[in-house]
């Protein structure tokens, strides 16, 4: 392990490291807007909102920590627009942290004619297919507009598949423009301002690049650290091997946030490596799909083995969904298309995500850090 | 006004009269699942679910009884299927009254092939296309399986439109099915054994058969009164009319609940003439069409003079999206085709409906039912 860097530079933020056991790190991340213990999943309300759940039903799952993202919000409804609203957790009447994804991911993969150079990113808008052109500063400008705790630096992000060469220049750009997102935080005051912004560390399923990522990035003292690029259409192998690549060299003492992954499974092996973060829209594009995850597995509701089965979809699970139906009503529900079905399985499948992140927390003494 | 009936013979049924004034009626109904205040709005749950709504929801909007569609569910997912369940307020955990409409009206205005004779109807069902067949006494067999504190009894409709001889059949019809249904729930104790049966005044938009429609009703002694067949197309005059016909001769004592209305506007007029009860899928219908009912008219949230409107949808609603969202917000989820859109909505737009029916509650002043 790398020696713990120095204080974080930022005011309201604060990552305090509670316990370490077989490798697992237990904490808690201090922002403006309240705390989140870590191991920590944060659901994703892509546009500023949670697929058909408000954000007091999502309380009730146990979130504390949620996503959305700049880039959608920057084409619409337009990030001005939010912060002539008072910023994004006002809109979305979320009152705990938030962190926004730069949207780097979503550039890469949702338009078929993005152009990259060294100075920005040009691409076809999701919405109604003109051009639009971001750069890394203009990126960071977007998540100052939209005022959530956490900005994600702007990164290229290359295909899974991508050759060497693709990956090597995805990987050189990448730390350009991480430079000039922190400089320009740094120039409007750093964290202390009230919004931290955590780099993310690429280089796809070569380890000796992840390293290289890694090294470089922590040299610019971002407030937290994320391995993107993951889960991306790699081997669990590969993507092991460059998660360890990349967590073993960062700072203890900053969050380290694992993107879009995963599922409960990826938890387990993520957080045994240090990952403090993640995630994923898994629970409730499951639940909109009649998908429920279990501890007997992911169960699909419109089959009919469930149509006479009173029981929850997990006996041991205390959300709203399993303490007041059965799995033949939401079969019922499922097979007629309510929309009820997805608020109910979407409910459910977080609430069990956030359950498994408990799980991983308690399996951690507290106090036991000194001897991590 | 007819003398009041006898009391009713049923057990935990009990309809309190508790003030009257300028023809409005205020009162309570007692049911086996708690009472509920009158004038009182249900919102519809036809499949046994609030389009995207949970019950814990539904009851912060004020709201204490609900709809669903014996119909719907006798198709699917099966009355038998739900009686197994241990019937309808557990499987959809709804604790409160539930009353279940028969779906003669949707029998006729949802199939094309509806075959009617003395003894029943068939008809294509609106899952497969398969021949359905219903009988009066089924239909109450299917609501005695699914277990609502009220069921209605299967009626004739015919369409809006119909010349007087087709009306004059069903009239007979639905008089001949209304005794034979109010036997059959005698034979089984009737309203004492914890299910009440409302029978359905019919007659088109013909002041004759209205008031004849009643009295034969009346004379078979039901445990509440609907008035079926409007709001299907006649003029808001032929309406009022006939309502007047209708709602003159019922039996004070009982409650008078008329079918499928509708706007605030409606409970105005019809509570005037001294209805007690209204079901209507408007507000969720149009919360799905991102339309919202204020004291300032109805506000269509896809427009773009919402997007910068940072008022809430109705200035004087304590509703839920109402305390937490701006018109902007809810724009930006209409315009993204957010699920929650429908939901926030929905939710307000019922709780828009639950005020309107409290104001007129509170119109009337408690103890002047003597003086009525």
């Amino acid at each position: 392990m790398n020696e713990p860097s120095p204080p974080a530079p930022g005011g309201p933020f604060r990552f305090e490291l509670l316990g370490e056991h077989l490798g697992v790190r237990r904490g808690r991340y201090h922002t403006p807007h309240g705390s989140f213990e870590t191991p920590c999943f944060a659901p994703v309300g892509t546009r500023a909102a949670m697929k058909g759940l408000t954000p007091a039903q999502l309380q009730e799952t146990g979130t504390e920590l949620i996503l959305a993202n700049a880039y959608h919000l920057h084409l619409r409804p337009g990030h001005e627009l939010i912060e002539r609203r008072g910023g994004l957790h006002r809109f979305m009447a979320w009152d705990g942290p938030i962190l926004t994804d730069s949207g780097g991911y979503q550039i890469f993969s949702l338009s078929h004619l993005t152009r990259i150079d060294d100075d920005g990113v040009s691409f076809e808008s999701v919405i109604d297919g003109s051009t639009k052109r971001l750069t890394p500063e203009r990126c960071l400008q977007v998540q100052r507009a939209l005022g959530p705790d956490i900005a994600m630096v702007l990164d290229v992000c290359p295909p899974g598949d991508a050759g060497p060469e693709v990956v090597a220049t995805a990987h050189r750009r990448t730390l350009a423009w991480a430079q000039r997102q922190r400089d320009l935080h740094e120039s409007w005051g750093g964290a202390s301002r009230g919004q931290a912004v955590f780099g993310i560390v690429q280089g796809g399923t070569d380890p000796e690049l992840r390293a290289e990522s890694a090294d470089a990035l922590v040299a610019m003292e971002f407030d937290g650290y994320a391995i993107g690029g993951l889960s991306v259409g790699e081997t669990k192998t590969q993507m092991a091997v460059a998660l360890e690549a990349a967590a073993d060299r960062l700072p203890t003492d900053r969050p380290r946030y694992l993107m879009g992954v995963g599922t409960p499974e990826d938890f387990r092996v993520a957080t045994a490596r240090g990952c403090d973060l993640f995630d994923c829209v898994t629970p409730t594009r499951h639940g909109r799909n009649n998908q429920a995850f279990t501890r007997e597995g992911i169960l699909k509701l419109r089959n009919l083995k469930h149509a006479e089965d009173d029981r929850p979809l997990d006996a041991a699970c205390r959300c709203y969904t399993c303490r007041n139906y059965s799995r033949a009503y939401l079969r019922h529900l499922a097979v007629a298309k309510e929309m009820l079905a997805g608020v109910l399985l979407s409910l459910h499948n977080i609430h069990y995500f956030q359950d498994v992140m408990r799980e991983i927390r308690e399996s951690v003494p507290v106090g036991d850090a000194a001897a991590g």
